[in-house]
């Protein structure tokens, strides 16, 4: 990527926001990215959402959001990917910067699923899948990570419980993340009781729907003013992946392939390994994808990604530390807008803004955004840029 | 733009398939634009769609088409702007492929509106307004058009019949498009005498539903081999812009003001004034919209588009010819997909395989979508390079 650089983000709380609208969350979002920057107006607005057209009957949510911010005559489009339309958005946000074309983009994540009842939610976040074949008949996300679960525990003799790291590792870093949904630490005693939603994944497993939205700002440092007010992140790497859609059509599915490539290509494009960023962020949708997703980035070998998430390796002083602000199951998971909080966090890690979530020294961090079971995969490489201007 | 061009193009008929599903439309014009650019994969696949969500419960069909085409680990995401859906996925695919991040790009646009009763799709079109304000109201996109073509009848003394031009110019261009849904002349007679829909826009004044899949295929020159079977077509300017989503909150709803600004920085780009492009593609979605469009392209002065239609000027050999293969009106409108079928037809126009609907000599296109009543305008200048590689 060629000089594309973070300038300013925003996000707002993430929780069920009854009394507040869909375009206000957005609102919020996008104002406190421009004021993180010093003021800096945007040419473009790309809106990384998933089922403002399913449960709120809105599509057309550029111009709409556009229109609401009294962003005049800028351009504007919506970016859906499903679980990772937010960071879809994010990326061609940067494509379009770097283009040229686009000197200031606004990238905006947002999704409000609490204006519905619960399982007309569940019912069109399996729109996701393939929906004359799949959700037609009754498959949904959560049940489809359930049997992804079965046949992990089963395939590599995982025990009971060896997937509670992932999400205690997330709520134990909520704790400082002033925005996160759910800000306590659970015990193991707490996860090993919890109630089972579809076996074997309990409710600590499955990160909860939720509103919210946020906003970054991206452009390339030569626009700049001379003494901006923070340190510059530069998108170093990025990579978009599809798989199958169905599991049913992979010759392995409990291999995240899409997930693995789009990482090889974003650290490849940054330079760097893997195991060299500084922390992960990872899409825990579900306990399942966590481990999965470690196995993909390389960090533990196939049916050992729960090995590794041991004996803290995963926390904020380990190895790999992953869901450094909550992750999707303790900051909440706000459909499509996810994968732009993603990048918030990573954001305020970077600058060593992160408070008691800080991950000390962090100068590069991997992002990654799931759509189903990684049926789109969306990495980044987020850098530190150690000179600006 | 940065040597972005033009290298195959697809499309089906654009009809009611009642039997044929979404995902064949878009595989039929996916595999004919790879076909027609002599085999050419693509690395990234941008889906410009506007309704599948609402009427197909579908989401996330980059991933879905990207699969049943068996384009295996390409990048693929939906882009979403309305009736401008089809020409944002354009635009943002020349931009991926100007960043240099991308090597190929198949944009594709693909609507599916005849498997819901009309009276459900003209709702999920009125979601393209602001559902909560005005959708809520009872507004449709057609009584939309129809006030604004009272207000301009009203504004400017505008007789009876004086858009007529319009429907019978795209109707006398369709008559030599294979794939056109309406390939018959109108005579004006019949057009006086047509049922009304809504006073002033008789059934002729409105552009018919329809289902449709359209393709093209991007890429920077150097990357074709040497003998490439096309004259290739450059993306020469490309310009999106949004204006207020309700007509309400415009100081003139008569100005289709987003339309104008992205003509004038999209000519700016390519070099070129309006005037200079030999035809202009624009989207007669309601007839009151084509007087609008030329006037916003700065044809005619406001109030004067219907008078400019007149004595030939919008014909094939006219000053400005429009709709050269039928437009909206005869093509038929496949929503979200036909701002690529304008840039397939403006590139056989380029190419000089436009039959009987040949614009002669055609070298620069001016080609137009918009969102709504130009809350998002999108407009491309295509042009013929001189030499190829």
């Amino acid at each position: 990527m060629r000089d594309v650089v973070i300038a300013g983000i925003g996000q707002t709380d993430v929780a069920e926001h009854w009394e507040i609208s869909l375009r206000e969350l957005a609102l919020y979002a996008m104002e406190a990215a421009m004021q993180d920057a010093g003021g800096l107006r945007p040419n473009a607005l790309y809106v990384g959402n998933m089922l403002a057209a399913s449960l709120s009957h809105q599509v057309h949510l550029g111009a709409l959001l556009a229109d609401f911010a009294g962003l005049h005559s800028i351009e504007a489009a919506q970016i859906e990917a499903a679980g990772a339309s937010g960071a879809m958005a994010f990326r061609m946000g940067a494509l379009a910067v770097a283009s040229g074309s686009v000197d200031v983009a606004l990238v905006l994540g947002v999704e409000k699923l609490s204006d519905q009842v619960a399982s007309q939610v569940e019912a069109a976040l399996a729109w996701a899948t393939d929906t004359d074949y799949e959700a037609e008949q009754g498959l949904t996300a959560t049940a489809q990570a359930a049997m992804l679960a079965q046949r992990y525990m089963h395939e590599y003799s995982v025990p009971d419980n060896a997937l509670a790291a992932f999400p205690l590792t997330a709520h134990a870093n909520a704790v400082a993340n002033p925005h996160a949904m759910f800000r306590r630490a659970v015990k193991p005693e707490l996860y090993a009781k919890a109630a089972m939603v579809s076996a074997p994944l309990n409710m600590f497993d499955i990160a909860p729907n939720a509103d919210g939205a946020a906003a970054v700002l991206l452009t390339r440092p030569e626009l700049l003013p001379p003494k901006f007010p923070h340190p510059l992140i530069e998108v170093a790497g990025s990579s978009a992946v599809t798989d199958t859609l169905a599991l049913h059509d992979r010759p392995d599915p409990l291999s995240f392939n899409a997930a693995r490539l789009s990482i090889e290509r974003a650290t490849k494009e940054a330079g760097i390994t893997a195991k060299e960023a500084d922390f992960f962020e990872l899409f825990d949708a579900f306990s399942i994808y966590g481990a999965l997703s470690m196995e993909a980035a390389g960090f533990a070998k196939s049916g050992e990604g729960w090995k590794f998430a041991q004996n803290g390796n995963i926390q904020l002083d380990g190895e790999m530390p992953i869901a450094t602000m909550g992750g999707l199951k303790a900051r909440g998971f706000p459909g499509g807008a996810t994968g732009v909080y993603q990048v918030v966090e990573s954001v305020l890690q970077l600058r060593g803004d992160a408070g008691d979530s800080q991950v000390k020294g962090a100068n590069q961090a991997l992002v990654q955004s799931l759509g189903g079971p990684a049926s789109t995969a969306v990495t980044h490489v987020l850098r530190t840029l150690a000179e600006v201007n």
